[in-house]
């Protein structure tokens, strides 16, 4: 691993920074427990993020132009609420449990891991959320970013290659001298293929307890226990 | 002046946070001037300022593709050396002498200024400036951006109304919620087309001493000397 020729690294966001399961179920219950509804909270957040990937399918194909990652969390959320038995939800309750993706808490080592890495590489988000999003994320989270890229600069969501090449345009790199970082290895496969190289992050409890994943399924140039492993790995 | 529904702070950046006359005619003479060249700098800077304008106009206008500055201020670079008698300037050395425009000083309120307008309002560029251009910039001189905003991200230049409403957009906000801050009266015109709030800084110095909008040529929300002086009068 030639670490020195690495000059920034791009990052996933959900799962790989932030607990968006704990985060989500947590101000459901905070939003929808107040007007007195009684869910499996955890399984709230599962269903509602079960619905991601469906929702971004349709715009990576085509079938939709692209709109903001709210825009589909919305939608997601106003289809999972009766499977809960949860309706007349008031609208100021329903937007401002959308914003329960705005306020997601940062695993443990991340804010800390960025501070450090921040020293020797550019940073920025390459995620499928929206830029107010990682704004507000940022803002919570102290992440120290150089810029905002991903979905909404590039039109598109991840993993279309559009992403990851235009991240690297954006800073004036080689997909070569560029990481995407990511607790996922689907994703760092397609970063790869690319050209970029890949930093896998074990994040074991993603899903839940035990249900994530530990190590990466496939090989990666880099495989990190956590972010302040990673920036001892890179050297930084 | 209701101070209290400005949510986010938009900033021109050449010439309204960063000295680019006294940073390019410095670069030019360091890169050059070790080539052995002996210019009038200052000049030499104007020189490569009056292109920009024409530059832009070709792709405001549809004549060109957009295309990030960073090539606009080489095409630039490439038609003024002649001009002041400078041929076969080693490629390496022109294309570091471009990068003059990712090296400049900031004004001296600007960092303290900047850090104090953070813990109230959402910050970002809008500038005509790439993305890099910006990130560079923001590293040398601790510009705590929330997000880089500008001509990169809209794919058009100021002052087209997608750069000041893009960046609405992008952090979610109404025009009226936003305010751009420039020490260019034309600029925040059009900004104000848009619904978005003005707020005129003072650079009197700007094409050299004296040479310079010290004051608004048209009626703005808010006319600041520096940027101490902006926060202070938006209650920050």
């Amino acid at each position: 691993m030639q670490a020195m020729s690495i000059k920034a690294l791009f990052f996933d966001v959900f799962g790989t920074l932030v607990d968006f399961r704990t985060g989500v179920a947590r101000e459901a219950e905070r939003i929808l427990g107040a007007a007195g509804h009684k869910l499996d909270w955890s399984a709230f957040a599962d269903a509602w993020r079960k619905e991601y990937q469906p929702a971004l399918e349709d715009v990576r194909a085509g079938r939709r132009p692209f709109c903001k990652l709210d825009v589909l969390h919305r939608e997601n959320l106003d289809r999972i609420l009766p499977r809960f038995g949860v309706s007349n939800v008031a609208e100021d309750a329903a937007r401002n449990l959308n914003l329960a993706w705005h306020r997601l808490p940062a695993w443990p080592d991340v804010p800390g891991g960025l501070a450090r890495l921040k020293r020797r590489f550019l940073l920025a988000p390459v995620s499928n959320g929206n830029i107010s999003l990682m704004v507000d994320l940022a803002r919570r989270n102290n992440f120290p970013w150089d810029a905002i890229l991903g979905a909404e600069v590039a039109g598109d969501y991840k993993p279309k290659p559009s992403l990851y090449l235009g991240a690297c345009e954006a800073f004036d790199l080689p997909p070569a001298d560029c990481m995407i970082v990511a607790a996922h290895t689907n994703d760092l496969l397609h970063a790869a293929k690319c050209g970029l190289r890949t930093a896998h992050v074990a994040r074991p409890n993603e899903h839940g307890p035990g249900i994530g994943e530990a190590a990466p399924k496939a090989p990666v140039d880099i495989a990190a226990a956590n972010l302040d492993d990673l920036a001892a790995k890179l050297g930084a």
